[in-house]
Order: C-alpha cells, then structure tokens, then sequence
C-alpha cells in the first residue's frame, strides 16, 4: 500500500526519496491511487528542496516505465537522437537528422510542437503538404531501415507520465525545475532504445534557462542520469540570446534548412548544426574524434547526401519532396513588411524571446495546446546582433497575414532591436560540451 | 480574471502576496476557478516558505468570509470563546464555559471532534443521554441569553474553506505549519462574533506542536492575527507534556468535569482550567485584574453556581441533566484492569501522545473521521509524573469493553511509563502568557 502523504512528508522536510518510494508514487499516480493535489504538492515540495542524482534518475525510470518504450532491436545500426530544451529559429533537428543518416547512423527522433514563444519541429515540418508526423511502428521501421532518420511525434504509449506531471506542472509554477526538466526529457528520450544522445541546451534570453548558471545546472543533472542509465549522452551548452539562423516561424524555418542542405547556410546555424551532427556521428560509432566527425558532417551536406536523405524522408512520411529543390512550394504569406533601423550603429541586441513572441503574435506558434497555427507568417532577420546598420537598413522582413496581428508583433519587435555606436561584446556559440 | 499559477509563483518564490491576492485565491477555490491541485501546490510553499503576518491576517479573513458568521449583536454580554490546539485529557471547555457564563461572560462555544491522539469535546459532551451539539440558530441564542454558555459543533454554514483546505492539508502533509494553523483556527473562532478569546496552545509530547519553539511560534502568530483582527485575544502556552488530570476518554472525562464542579479537583486541571476561566472573565469585562477574576472565578466553583449553569447548559441542549448530580449515569466500561508499577522509583514519564494512543486503541477516539467512538472506555491516572511508587502500585485503571482493543492498548500504556529512582525535573503547567 502506497502512502504519498509520507512521500510528499519526505520530500518536504528534505530527506531523499528511494528508488521505491518514487516508483510506486508515479505507478500510484497512472493507477489513480495518487490524486493530482498529491502530485502538485509533491512537485512543489521538488521545486523548492530538489532532488539527488539517484532520486531524479529513478524519477526518469518510472516516467519512462509508464509507458511502452520504443524497441528497436532488429536495427542493427547504433541509434542516436538529438534533443533541444528549446528556442527561437532553432531548426537543427531538420538538418542534422537527415546528415547523421546520410553518414550512417539512424535517427529515430520524437520530438514536440511549438509552445510558449519557442517553435516546434512538428509544426516546422507540418509546412511541407502531406507530411505525416504519425507514422504507424511499421512504418517508422521500414523508414528507419531504408532512409534512416524519422521524425515524429509522441504517441501515447511513451512515457505517458511525462504528459500528466507536465500538465500539472505547467499549472502549478513548478516547470522551472532542473530535476524535474531532467526527468520529462530523459523518460522520453529513454523510450526511443537509443545508444546515443545529443543534448542541446539553450541558454540566453530565448531560452528556458536565460542563465548559464542554470544551463550547466541541467546539463550536469542530465549528464548524471544518462551516466545512471548507461546510455551515452552529450550536453552541448548553446547559445539563445539571439534567434539560432535568420529565419523564424514554421515554413520561413523549413526554406532555410533546405537551404541549408543545398549548401547555404548562415554561421551561427551552420556551427551548432555541425557540432550537433558530429558529436551523434561520434556517438553512432561512425568515428572516434570529433575533427573527422566534423569532416564527414560538412561531406554530407556538400556531397548533397544530407539533402537527399532529407527528401528521402519527407517522401517515406508522405511528404510533398519536391520542396526540397523548389522551396516556393511551401505556403506563402500573403504580405511582407520591413523593420527599419532608427539610426546607425550596431545591432547590440536581437533578442531571442521578443522575436520569439513576435513570431507567435503573427500566429506562428500558440499561446494553448489546441491553439492552430499559420504555417506562412513568420521574421526573417536580414541584421543580428554585432551587424554594422545605416538608419533606414532593413532590421528584419515580417511575413504576415493578418494586420491585427502585425500590429501585436510589431510591438515585440520594436522591443527586440537595439542599436547603439559601438559593437556588442561578442558571446560564444558554445558555452560549454559535457560528456558523461 | 484570477491566475492561481502567478499566486502559486509568487509564494514559491518567497514574495508576500498581497491580500486581494489571497482573498481571490480562496474566492476562486470556493467558487471551483481554483482546483484542488493549485491549493496543494500552493500549501506546500506556504508550508516552506511560511508566511507574513498580513498574509496570514488575509488569509483568515478570507476563510472566514467563505460561510456565515454567527451574527449575536442582540446579546449585550460580552462573548469570550475559549479554544484549545487540542490534548489528552483537556476536558477544560466543559469547566471553564459554565465558570465563566457563572461570573456574567456570554459563551458560544464552537468546538469539534476527536482526532488523531487527542479527544474532541463533543464526543465527550454526546457521553450524556440526548445532549444536542447541533442547536437550531434560534435554540443557540435562546440558551446563550438565558444559560450564557452553549458548546456546539461547527455548522456548514461557518468557514467552510477551513474545511476543504484543513481536508486538503492532511493528505498533502501540510498540516503542522503555524500560519495555516493560525488561520484555520481563527478563521472559525473570528466566525463567532467575539469580543475576546482565550487560546490555550498545548506543548509537549501530546500537543500538536510538540515544542516550546513552535508552541511561541503559534502563539505569537495568533496574538498579532488577533492585534489584525481588533479581537482581544490571551494565549496561554500550557503543558502537554502528560495528560491533564486524571481522566481520559469520554465518559470518564466528564465524570472528572463534575468532580471538578463540585469542588473535587486534580491540582494540575484545576489550576489551567481556574487560569483560562479567568482570562475569559477579564476579557469578558467583568473586572480589570486577573487576581480578582481568578477569585471570582473558585467562587463560581464553590458556591456551586457553576454546577449550577452547566446543570442548566447540558438540559437546554437536551442533556440528562441529572448526570450533574449522579455521574453513575454515564455510560460504564464492561471491564476494569490494572496497570502496575513493574519496580520502586518515581514516575518521571506518564506519556501524554502514548495515553492519548493507547485511550484511542480502546475505541474512545477516532482513526478517521467516520469511526464510531465507545463513550464508556479510557483510563484513569492514578499516578503521574514525580508521583513516588512502590512495586505493584496500580499506575492507571484501564476501562475497557473489547479484549483485542485492551492488548493494543496495553502495548501504549507500557511505553507511555517510565519509572526512574529519582524524581524528573518539574516541568511548568503554564509555560507562558502573551496578550496581543
């Protein structure tokens, strides 16, 4: 018989919680005899006094055990996804799954829809007609053995835990959490029978840890789990201050990285993808240093691999691929505005989080779950920050639909862009690489 | 529109919240905006994080606001109420009522249940033939205006957030924290239209709050509620250390209660029921100084006028009032055992929690609320602490009905005694006094 008042009593007055005791407490909560208030007040209990190691990877175990993880054991290729806590033009997953493929390493990856003022890959790919980001276990292995990248959706059988101690979270204050954050990515990700990780952690204002202290905080805490769980994970610290490439919002996202992988990229985006596709090429065992991984990354892409893997995928997903030479097949805005720099300087701010929330305004992302989205409208940044600007240059281009809807945006906009006469200190693309 | 997540957030991260804040808060849980699992999260940082005393003063005001207070302007007598955080053997509110409705203060005394280790008043009152704890509205200011005392469970009508909160609170282990103690307790006793209340907080082994750190910490929060509030309210900080005279359980208790009435009485009940008695009377206004209060006070014992009104409170609320003169009346245990002293030495623990244990384990109390209770099982002290003993003196005299509930009980009461060659430290009856 489980008590959760002795649990929550437990973790209350700071004492760890056993494996066990965590356990039966999430396998109580999916079987009803732990009611939502246990939960939210244990979460906060969390929240405020945190967990050990031990207590967050056990945590991770019965989130993941929840549900029915994938198997894929008839692969014989060493799996490896990438994962993003979050930010604003972050569309790596896009190019470094069909790269790491095209170099031999196969990509089951899972991933989530836009929330917040962050974009979702799910949303970014729903860009592209016909594409089908459900498809059945059958059909994601004969994708993952003949393309070898997938990208998908949650289904319900994995980790549905995860789903139910988020939603409450997200009701009760208790989502800024590193054990708990740790917990809800790592139940996932350990669903998907992965031999490998790439973790990418956002930090600056785009990011949900605006710190660096917080970032190497959760990088820490999912090295440590990882470690516990025997599966390779490698923690990349990145940097939000700014929007990741020049394009923001699904369709505008999904043109840049098929630019991308026809061979042009932005720096900023082509650094982190590369770093990203290297380090799961390492992890696949596809080589042992991260120099030649680099190589066979840039070789993917230049060689026109990647692009084909790419296509290969959104065909295997019912996609419509011939947008991957003709880009003008994605949906369109039906107007487009110019942001205007005020005087001359530098650009010493693009701020990730207003763009972010400009972007939503125009209805690229949802304020709630059920909330649909305009593939089309979007920003595309013409200057970011460091970028010398005449008074009158083009600040960014606004891709919209609906001019109530671009006054909101214009307003987040405005706040966004700084220019002042002298440069913006530099910051690094790559805060840190953490490696269990 | 109230958001319950900002106020959840505010409070996890330490800020006061202002009192619209906590009235919409408490509005919103009433009226289902707010759910069970925002009030859990919400506990369990206040349990924490704690609370200031304006949050506490609005946190009170607006569990008081949630029902109907008692309105009793027509009565021109003072109203003192008296109320106690709850013990084993504190039968003082069936003392100190009719003492102090004796010397001219008017007593509508809302009282409760038995919970946990300790008794409740009105499951020692119901041990009478036909008492009515639940008066009719018209009934209570009938007896208050003619008896000037009546003793009554708490109505649907009065604080009805304390109860789902208080509910809330046990299954979230949020229950021992002194602002939600503080507000649960005012918020009801603010129900009742006083002039002035005495609050006897109870430390020691047997009391809630087992030291004298959290005994002050309760005090002093309920003294500068009370100062919020305009209400006059003393705090007694009084011993629980062992059991207060000699009775325990219900019947048994309300033997001792006349015993006291008519001029029979332990020393230690005497001397906490003469100083709350006399409290209530000052409060109440019938004179300026405690002496002269605790005089009139014995006089009301003996002269028998306090009899006399608790004779006439127990028939106006449907009692067999001749119980008053012939206590035989009372329900009687089938049975009677000794428990003896197992060597010489004095008694220097006589466990108040492991009686209080052990008077349950025989049926006199409760485990959950809807348990019945046997009016007739309990134990009476014939030793207590510092008493001198000889080997086979009997300790206590066990009333007992079932032979099962005698063995569990049996197994309390051997670790409640501890027999020692010296006598303990004397521990004070009264530890302090505060006024707000």
């Amino acid at each position: 018989m489980i008590n959760p008042r002795e649990i929550i009593q437990k973790k209350r007055d700071r004492q760890p919680l056993t494996s066990q005791e965590i356990t039966d407490f999430i396998r109580g909560y999916m079987s009803s005899e732990v009611a939502d208030y246990h939960v939210a007040a244990w979460l906060m209990a969390v929240y405020i006094n945190g967990m050990e190691v031990d207590e967050t990877l056990a945590l991770t175990r019965a989130m993941r055990d929840s549900g029915r993880p994938l198997n894929l054991s008839t692969i014989k290729a060493k799996k490896v996804d990438k994962h993003s806590t979050g930010g604003v033009g972050d569309k790596t997953s896009m190019i470094v799954a069909p790269i790491a493929a095209a170099c031999g390493v196969t990509v089951p990856m899972i991933t989530g829809r836009a929330l917040g003022h962050t974009g979702g890959t799910l949303d970014k790919l729903e860009s592209i007609q016909g594409f089908n980001p459900r498809p059945s276990v059958e059909k994601t292995m004969a994708i993952l053995k003949s393309v070898g990248a997938v990208i998908m959706g949650q289904t319900d059988d994995l980790a549905p835990a995860d789903r139910r101690i988020y939603a409450l979270r997200d009701v009760t204050a208790t989502v800024e959490c590193v054990p708990l954050i740790t917990a809800s990515i790592l139940s996932k990700k350990f669903s998907e029978d992965l031999d490998g990780l790439v973790l990418d952690v956002k930090t600056g204002s785009g990011a949900f840890m605006p710190t660096l202290k917080e970032a190497r905080a959760l990088a820490r805490s999912i090295v440590d789990v990882g470690r516990g769980m025997k599966t390779k994970i490698v923690v990349l610290i990145t940097d939000m201050e700014q929007p990741l490439g020049r394009a923001i919002g699904n369709a505008l996202e999904i043109r840049e990285c098929i630019e991308f992988l026809n061979g042009n990229a932005p720096e900023d985006l082509k650094n982190i993808s590369i770093a990203l596709a290297a380090h799961m090429i390492r992890l696949g065992g596809r080589t042992k240093s991260i120099a030649e991984a680099e190589g066979m990354a840039y070789d993917a892409v230049s060689k026109g691999i990647a692009a084909e893997k790419f296509r290969k995928m959104i065909r295997s997903q019912g996609g419509d691929e011939r947008v991957v030479e003709n880009p003008d097949l994605l949906p369109r805005a039906g107007s487009t505005d110019e942001f205007r720099a005020p005087s001359h300087g530098f650009v010493t701010r693009c701020d990730a989080k207003f763009l972010g929330l400009a972007s939503n305004a125009l209805g690229a992302g949802r304020t709630h779950v059920d909330d649909s989205v305009d593939r089309a409208v979007g920003l595309f940044l013409e200057k970011k920050s460091g970028d010398p600007v005449k008074r009158g240059d083009v600040l960014c281009r606004i891709h919209w639909n609906d001019s109530q809807r671009l006054r909101r945006a214009m307003a987040f906009i405005d706040q966004a862009f700084e220019i002042k006469p002298r440069p913006p200190k530099i910051r690094p693309l790559i805060h840190d690489v953490l490696e269990g």
